[in-house]
């Protein structure tokens, strides 16, 4: 499908189909792209109709894309002045202005930006490695979003402990190594992890990504959910990820 | 097969195969009788021929009997009377009471029944519920196996920090539903997660047991294995659980 607007594109930038109610996102090659994971992310999240919605560092702004029509306001912030400014246009490009407002700004200065508990449930795909682990991205935005350049998981869940009201909810992508940093992290800010799901690339195989869902002063105990894989042995998408990306 | 000795069976005592190097264990209907949890830990932790491995809360003695020829001595503790003894006989009974020392005593006082930091390995497959949750088993030894009456998370932990040197590892089944808490209670023993494997009853499906190893002193980190399927669809065995069993 080709997308019904007329687009301004800048260099290096392109316009992805996001394949959900006509959506469209423009991302910018020399940054970092949306993956799976943010998809799982939005979907994994329990959202509610009343739901004030935070994202901590959006990137070009997709998981808001995702998720605004099931809560009542979506805030997003992000680093990168040129993801931000992307994250932007994005939400106006999709007639979605109103409903979500995104913020240039460091999440770990988020205590002097927005007033304690404002929010219901903050969304965080944030950088999976610390640094001078893994291959690091030359590309200095690139880098910010897989490593933890700028933000450390203890910065993500204080952002986020700061940001909700009791009993509030952090949902999060990761990978499962870092599971006990997780785990230790959140108990530090008060948080739980309440419902965990394991991504796998087939059935049968190690996971390579952990969804999960902490709440704010919630007692311990963790539903954790059947793994889900990603593909078939013959390597289409299994019914469950083709429900995830509304294909089934 | 029938055991290859005449055994003196008191009341309520029944004798199994264990289906491994010939060995038999004499159980006691009353009490908690082992399951497959306990042969899914022996055959999960990595073990050396040199080490010196302690385990917490034995019972009837099964996995010493299923780990005794992987190392260099067993001692097993366990504080019913009623299973402490068995232990004792079943160690005998399969000539490996030179090798398996049993003693009957409440772990949560180890500090002052053993020298610290003295073994390199730990095995717990320790009382799964909080006191008051789930239906607490009316005879009293069971009650104690099962739920966390006698010995609680942070004793079992304390208990092993105490036996384990540095680098020693602990190894552990129980639920899934508590990984929050033993992550946390293992980090405030300066043990670290390392290794991780959900068990389901069938692919696909949300697991009901979990294993891990730990290990004291040891940088964040956690290899997380694939999901061990206990039963293919048709209700065999499948054929890791084959493996575990010695059937395959």
């Amino acid at each position: 499908m080709s997308c019904p607007w007329v687009v301004e594109l800048h260099p290096y930038e392109r316009l992805d189909d996001l394949q959900y109610r006509g959506r469209w996102l423009i991302q910018n090659t020399r940054e970092f792209c949306f993956s799976l994971d943010a998809v799982l992310l939005a979907r994994f999240a329990h959202l509610r109709p009343r739901d004030r919605l935070l994202e901590l560092g959006t990137g070009t702004g997709v998981i808001p894309l995702l998720v605004a029509d099931e809560v009542a306001r979506v805030e997003a912030v992000e680093l990168n002045p040129v993801t931000a400014a992307l994250a932007a246009r994005n939400a106006e490009l999709n007639g979605l202005a109103d409903k979500i407002k995104v913020r240039q700004c460091d999440y770990r200065e988020l205590g002097q930006l927005c007033p304690p508990e404002s929010y219901d449930i903050v969304l965080s795909n944030p950088p999976y490695r610390p640094i001078g682990q893994g291959e690091q991205n030359r590309l200095a935005g690139k880098a910010r979003a897989r490593h933890e350049v700028t933000a450390t998981l203890a910065d993500t869940c204080r952002a986020a402990r700061h940001a909700l009201r009791f009993g509030g909810r952090l949902a999060m992508v990761h990978l499962p190594e870092r599971l006990g940093e997780i785990v230790i992290a959140l108990h530090e800010c008060q948080m739980e992890v309440k419902r965990l799901q394991f991504v796998q690339p087939r059935q049968g195989k190690a996971p390579n990504l952990l969804l999960l869902e902490a709440a704010v002063g919630a007692a311990p105990g963790i539903k954790v959910l059947p793994p889900l894989s990603v593909r078939e042995e013959g390597g289409s998408y299994t019914e469950a990820i083709r429900k995830i990306y509304g294909l089934a």
